[in-house]
């Protein structure tokens, strides 16, 4: 994970890297369904053998802990594809 | 569908707004769908009521006529969800 900064707001980064699309998609629906689990919700960009997730917190304009920990459990869901 | 330009390579791209996280992740599905099915791929931002697309040829660095096809093929899809 690197920290990266958009408009003045720290975000945590990732690239994944997969074989192809339907993998890459596969793991952008893992990542919606913790999402969904836990009503926090990243930015992913999905693409051919890659996808890109930025973690943040709107709400306070930065990261917190939540941040920390759903950028761990991205990591767990990645390992299990 | 905008016309612009990354890494001095033309894209179109576009922003479509959905109701919630779920709404928008069911069209990057659809979009999924819809690429598989043509082989050709486009980088999809999957973020809160938000999908932004974007579609190119890689290997000819710019745009096809498949581009353009696949872009209005999208807002077809995006009218059925």
């Amino acid at each position: 994970w690197r920290l990266v900064t958009v408009d003045a707001i720290a975000h945590l980064k990732r690239v994944y890297r997969f074989k192809n699309f339907a993998e890459a998609l596969k793991f952008t629906n893992r990542l919606g369904e913790l999402a969904e689990e836990v009503g926090h919700h990243p930015a992913i960009l999905t693409e051919w053998g890659r996808v890109t997730v930025e973690w943040w917190s709107h709400e306070i304009g930065g990261l917190h802990k939540t941040d920390f920990i759903l950028a761990a459990r991205s990591d767990v869901a990645f390992e299990s594809i």
